[in-house]
């Protein structure tokens, strides 16, 4: 393998490539990253079994070819070469690869590219397209809502689900669940559903990441699912099991519906916040009264805090606590200056929606507290 | 006490405090910052005993008074609050303070003010003055160099040394060795040695920062030494022991000469210790020959690298080898373009130095190399 491309490039396809590289490689293999030189292209792939990730970058080819070489190493060293154009030169019987750039040459010892496991093409399973900023929104307002422990693997992953002519990501830890949802353009014939690794999904809103948007097409199987852009082409591993039927969390009607300016509810919270942090359950107190919310958190080690926040309130007046991580995260991701919380009573979900927006509801479970 | 101030001031303030709070207070009242209100001034300080710190803000004051809380919900609590003006109110009946700022009230308890050891000024021993820049520049030179593990406490600190108009500050780890020398105006009678931790001076930096240059007022007894500008106060331990004979680890002569450019030097270097990191004294080797210099570092497990940088030289061609983060953290600190190498042979140490600038030397032991 002989070739010539371009640093940033390489770097860009080396980075995105090197978070899928094995941090404790089951085997020594895992720990490189595998490159071939065909045609006019350079492919670079990179797995630890649960992620798989190819990526191609345009490349002079002298002579075709493929190596395995370090992750870490190929990433350090290209990102510290001095000019634009780099030089990847592989010798099979020395099993070494020569990297240039200017001044500076480097070799690296090459592991046996017989032995790492391939990135095969998924040839089965239902496929659709979908818009890369389409995906990177399902994706950005739902899965900060996955459950961080294992004890219940499915809520690891959120849920994508395909009905009809939409497309739904929904992600809990059961105490609090987000779901948003969009329009795809092809009418699925039957429903159905993929329990995503969070991590994975994390790893896609960089590989779908660049400014201009482009088609998505995504395959599923029963066990695995891919996403291949015109560049990049990622496969994972689907987790099994049944996910709940998520439309059980969510309450039909509310008692009372307010509406909050997004950007001074959230830093509120946020402050109020710091005094409860310490606290078990991060608890802040709202109550909501005369056409506004006072938010408050009491610590009895360190202090007490109030805020108040005007609001426009339609229905009962009401006292409830929350989780103040739970709302923090929401205020996140909500688009507009407002946004509303519907509410029943202190012990009741509650849910925050966006005006004029069916396609987005988070649903939040309240604190008991004692008093 | 009650008082009013700026946001931003208080934050500032409490910022450089707050790394003076101890990480594991040795008693609770350490975790905390002690304010006291008096004239137009609000103090601030905090002690972990080896360092204390003493901050003026100009405030409004209602009512002048003391109160201690903790250091970080203090740091944290006003960090966040929305609005510039900030009241501080403290009721020494309900042993409450009251932060307000807009809409926001934050309520601190508060520890025994008088169980915090208030740090009071040094009011013997040597004093003399030096602008800040000078001082800056005088840590910002040295103490990269000092040891970082504990055999030698005296190691862990820099030598600062007072002798009729200069001073001099010193730091090595045995291996390498930073000096770098200023004048200052008043003439000392007779010369002085202390030993200054190394964390203390990095947090100098922090306190005589400021973009206007200023005068700080150095006092120094047998055990502490302090730092006085118009808004804070420094104090700090010094390390006891006796510094060895620096000038016994600086060689008078020197077979070789060679001028090297500072920037491409650094980078090459850079480049080629990749390789070294993993090795067991991060060695890279630099063979000087017919007007350029070769560096290269071999890792059987992992690869070569090799650079070639232009240089000029004077004197005998030789090979040496040396551990490259040392090369690395001085040509980090060496002002102007070029900078100068001097050599004895493989095994004898070199000097880098400026051209034309004899206050400043950084010796460096070579790597052993078999063969």
């Amino acid at each position: 393998m002989k070739i010539s491309c371009l640093k940033s490039e390489l770097v860009q396809a080396l980075q995105i490539a090197g978070r899928s590289v094995a941090n404790k490689p089951q085997t020594p293999i895992l720990s490189g990253i595998y490159m071939r030189a065909e045609k006019d292209m350079l492919e670079i792939q990179a797995t630890d079994y649960e992620i798989g990730v190819v990526l191609h970058i345009t490349a002079e080819i002298d002579a075709p070819g493929e190596v395995v070489v370090s992750g870490r190493y190929m990433q350090e060293v290209v990102r510290t070469l001095p000019e634009e154009n780099v030089q990847l030169d592989y010798d099979k019987s020395t099993k070494i690869l020569k990297i240039s750039s200017g001044n500076s040459n480097f070799t690296l010892l090459s592991m046996n590219a017989e032995d790492f496991p391939k990135i095969s093409r998924l040839q089965e399973g239902k496929t659709f397209k979908v818009r890369s900023v389409v995906l990177k929104e399902l994706v950005r307002r739902t899965t900060f809502a996955c459950a961080t422990d294992e004890t219940r693997p499915v809520f690891t992953g959120a849920l994508l689900e395909l009905e009809g002519d939409k497309v739904r990501m929904v992600a809990t830890n059961s105490h609090r669940l987000a779901l948003h949802e969009e329009t795809i353009e092809e009418e699925q014939q039957e429903k159905c559903q993929y329990i995503i690794p969070k991590r994975v999904l994390e790893e896609l809103q960089h590989i779908v990441g660049g400014e201009i948007p482009e088609e998505v097409t995504v395959s599923c199987t029963r066990s695995e699912m891919s996403f291949e852009t015109e560049r990049a082409y990622m496969t994972t591993r689907l987790i099994e099991g049944k996910y709940p039927d998520y439309r059980r969390a969510i309450p039909t009607d509310f008692a009372t519906r307010v509406t909050l300016p997004t950007a001074s509810f959230l830093s509120a919270v946020s402050r109020v916040g710091l005094i409860a942090r310490s606290s078990e359950y991060n608890t802040i107190k709202l109550v909501f009264n005369m056409g506004e919310v006072h938010i408050s958190s009491d610590n009895p080690i360190v202090g007490r805090a109030e805020e108040t926040v005007k609001a426009t309130i339609d229905g009962d007046d009401i006292d409830i606590s929350f989780n103040a991580s739970y709302l923090i995260d929401v205020l996140k991701v909500v688009n507009g200056d407002q946004f509303i919380l519907m509410l029943n009573d202190s012990l009741k979900p509650a849910a925050v929606r966006e005006p004029n927006n069916e396609d987005f509801v988070y649903i939040i479970t309240p604190v008991r507290t004692k008093h």
